[in-house]
């Protein structure tokens, strides 16, 4: 039996026909990705298989960086083929990680391989996958085509032009949207921070506010319905003067840590605010710690797989976030993403403290990110979220991911779902009802999405 | 099969031996509940099972909101059928969450239905359970007794006359107690400290002791052995001049969370020692966050279902709280519980740097509380004291609940307790010695409780 | 069937496989432990089980404690059969606990017992161990060699003048190598700070590391190969000029907590270096919190039982620290152990920003220590460092232990970790491949630590 077979990850009956009858055929709604627009809109073509899993894969260099491989072989100039064999050398060694079976299941989805991938089976491998690569002449929008997407929402400065959203808005099945994502005028404590301003000509808070008023009404009239920040560590929360301290950052002053949070905070509610006016939602991403290894930082640059999880509190400054929001009727729908696996239990409470007739679970407690993105890590998110909530409203799975095979791990994740429902059914702890077993598969996987986000 | 059956949630057969010969038959000794004390003093009727079943049960008000339903039928002023029918809406939903399974208990053991509670089977088991109620005259006490508790220990202010307690010491075959919960005196930076001090008519921390002391005779007079304290956030240390706080805050003056801490400090050791004095116990509730939703507490008021778990460090100063009682040799039988799940091992380890003999496990790790209140919260929480303790000297389930059909969750942590041994049995992790085993599940469901509280 | 029969712990076929043809057989590398230098160059001889099993024990002591034992029984002056049965009467309570599997491994392998101990059976099989003790001659080096030891690293204090290890690098078929310890000389605001100077004779910053240097010459003239550093609570970070903070300790002052952090953060930063540069391997133990109970502390002493797990955040300055060497390229092999299991997901992340070729996996996340070392936290430790990581690159088990009988933690370890790899391949997350799994038992079993630490 290959081994990645059909019942692949499913270990009870009911596991077995609630994937096969209702989840393995649905559409994928990919809300949150970092897909490269540009390369979707001028329909980049591959030449190898190196490109298409190597480049950008920053899981698999940290891999190959724990197996002892050289950088050249990871982000430097080595021969693709080189490359690609180093990774294939490392994947045996991966039992117990999510990588085994992501690599499998693109190898077998895309390329119809059913070979494990090593040392002895890199070549073959490579030279069979670089040919279907340019026989089926796979291209970005192919993949994501074949991959059954219906939605991808890539991440976007609010800067972008959108000019690739734009091609692709016309000519193009799949929709392609952007993502409001203001990291850069946020965390005004980063080295980016003045270079950014500078950029966008914005010399006061009021101006910066003027300026991204103008971008979430361009963002929103190209499709933009999803916003994310992305918090260094925990949410910061501390109101104040946010012109002041923009001011003193701005004129190249050190702002203090309060300084920061204080600016953060107003910039967090602000948009927040905005995003609820226009019936956007908000994600949270809490818990990153990046960019640590300064010396690789110099010589392969940031977000390069160096990156790891953060461990402060984050409970109260969160509560305080969004109740100030609340309180003002201002809450946009949010969901919470945690990178440290303590915050399950916290975030998922917290959740359920601003939940709103008539949406279905508003706050959403969000899917397994990052270092979470795994079976052990995704039953843990779906186990938390059940117990605290309502399972059967959860909008489900993302690839946060720069690769175009990536879309299998939607397959991963239906797998694991499906057998976690299907361990309670054979376990007596819910009846086997498959009217209502399958629906909840269909609206985790596909349909709440497409209802939550209003695609 | 029903739904729930005899087997529900054991998976073995020594898990069955066990629950069935040994767990089953017990009586209950609900060492900490919330329910009120005049309701049973006056045997109060029900109208109908949503009386019973939602009034006041914050758990299923949050995830009625988190489905979407509008609050009007949740805490407003909607009529009980149609409440119960938005309920019963939301139930088929609650995959993989204790309420699915708490629901459809209560529905077996105190209305014998099998039906499982749906939109459709609304009405008709709405019918059914209000002509059980008016047919068995289901009451406060009736439930109570058919419940098998021996024991009930409600949570009681110290300045309550104890009226209900002592309507209930003579004619009620159930011993109804009182348990001794301070907060209002401790959380000195609560907008409810000073009403509560005029309301007592307390002006100085001196009178406060004083007042206090008498509170803890008459409550010991009228048979109270527990004592209750809820912490908001993790436990304070800091020692100091309780008194001049204590004048500040009184005067109207704001005061400084390291002013409160030493407060409340000082008050925990004060009510600690004299419990210590008294041979009662010690609760430490840890972990809470609450009313985070300030909107809602304005519209539904305080406790209502927008609580969630705090996420402070609580090592350090619980260490020292208990390490400065027991150095004076006044550190009560103590029952540490946690609300966030990080702290498992963290409050379990604790426990095993205090106890003493001749006590069977002096300071106890506590039962899953309320957001952990669930097959995994449980099972992870006893697998915590297994490794860290002794788990036959575990002091075992209380409801924690404001309502009277909750006894059945004795049943469910007993299936559960009874489920873990027999895996471990099963798996060969220890012997099958039913006399053994027989005499922890007796134990942990009934005897440690009697023996450990003196009742 | 024995309680301790040969598949104990091992539930599945490929499970059974891989550890009877791949890992019982190999040879213990106890990289790690507490065993005295000066009992193996003695050879001490033993006349009871109670001096193998109860003295120096924590974790019994911790157990008998919390089993409401007297202190006399414990660390008191009882007579050893008596406290043997008091231990005895314990045992049968220790459901789910690692020590009930400990002690019949214990009794098993070295006394060839399969009865179970309980009060019942405590004085025969006191009297057949000490039978055996006798006949047998068990002493400290042939409990080491029976037990298929090929190098033991005991914890030594850098004034230590290695006699012992010097005694047994010639006659004794086992390396015993000294571990590099400086704790005393960087927990300067323990109480043991002053009087270790002065035992070392050293008064200033500039000397103690001239004195340092010396001492790790000298250790690792003695075949020390890794170094250990113990810190309370969380890893400090905070630069700045030690040799002024050593003077003010020095001359009596007190110093601020900031102040320790500096003087601490310079000299674990001062150690790092000189470890990189002679191609040791640092172990970082993060997270206890030791001696919480001074009744205790002033009535038995020092690290008696009454030790806990922090919970403070570590992942900032960890980052900085180990950013800091690397920034140097002189970041040590390090293995990164924590205390507090929150920290698991914390930390197998940090291990994988600083990995670097040629080592494989040069950054380790560590075995489950102390309050982990149990089948959950063992399982915990090697799914996590499987998610994040390369399991097959895992440098495996250590015993930390006091005790000549602990190795049987080894195969405690073997068994489980056969358990989860063959798990893995029952549920077809990985190939029944056993070359592959067999090289990988074999390589955490034993040839990883042989090769990453050189011995």
């Amino acid at each position: 039996m290959a081994f990645i077979h059909d019942d692949f990850m499913l270990h009870s009956d009911v596991s077995k026909r609630l994937y096969h009858e209702y989840a393995e055929a649905l559409p994928i709604i990919d809300y949150h990705c970092h897909l490269n627009p540009e390369e979707i809109a001028t329909d980049r073509q591959y030449q190898n298989i190196t490109e298409l899993t190597l480049e950008g894969d920053h899981y698999k260099w940290r891999l190959m960086r724990a197996a002892g491989v050289e950088e050249d072989y990871i982000t430097g100039g080595a021969d693709p083929q080189e490359k690609f064999k180093k990774w294939a050398e490392v994947v045996p060694l991966l039992i117990g990680n999510p990588l085994y079976h992501w690599t499998h299941l693109e190898l077998k989805r895309y390329f119809g391989i059913d070979a494990l991938l090593s040392g002895e089976t890199a070549d073959e491998i490579y030279r069979h996958c670089n040919q279907v690569i340019s026989q089926k002449k796979y291209s970005a929008r192919s993949l994501i085509t074949q991959s059954g997407a219906e939605v991808v929402c890539t991440t976007d400065d609010p800067s972008d032009a959108l000019t690739a959203h734009q091609t692709l808005s016309c000519g193009f099945s799949v929709k392609v949207l952007p993502t409001f994502r203001p990291d850069k005028a946020i965390l005004i404590d980063r080295d980016t921070f003045l270079p950014y301003m500078e950029s966008i000509g914005v010399s006061s808070y009021t101006e910066l506010k003027k300026y991204m008023l103008k971008r979430l009404d361009y963002f929103h009239e190209h499709g933009c319905r999803l916003a994310d920040h992305g918090m260094d560590g925990g949410i910061p929360f501390a109101r104040g003067d946010a012109e002041a301290v923009f001011k003193r950052a701005f004129s190249g002053e050190a702002i203090s840590t309060q300084e920061a949070d204080l600016y953060k905070t107003e910039m967090n509610l602000f948009f927040a605010s905005e995003y609820a006016r226009r019936g956007w939602t908000l994600q949270l991403h809490i818990g990153a710690l990046r960019n640590t290894n300064s010396a690789m930082e110099k010589s392969v640059g940031k977000d390069a797989g160096f990156d790891s999880i953060d461990d402060v509190s984050v409970a109260r400054p969160l509560a305080r976030f969004l109740d100030t929001l609340e309180a003002d009727n201002m809450l946009p729908k949010t969901i919470l993403y945690n990178l440290h696996p303590k915050d399950n239990y916290t975030l998922a409470s917290m959740a359920g403290n601003f939940q709103k007739s008539p949406w279905k679970t508003k706050v959403q407690f969000g899917s397994a990110w990052w270092f979470n993105d795994q079976r052990d890590g995704m039953e843990a998110q779906m186990r938390t979220l059940a117990n605290f909530g309502i399972l059967p409203y959860f909008v489900g799975m993302l690839t946060d991911s720069r690769s175009f095979l990536s879309f299998v791990r939607h397959e991963y994740f239906r797998r694991i779902l499906c057998n976690l429902l299907g361990t309670w059914v054979t376990n007596g702890e819910y009846p086997s009802d498959y009217d209502r077993l399958g629906q909840m598969v269909k609206n985790i996987c596909y349909l709440n999405a497409k209802q939550y986000f209003g695609f």
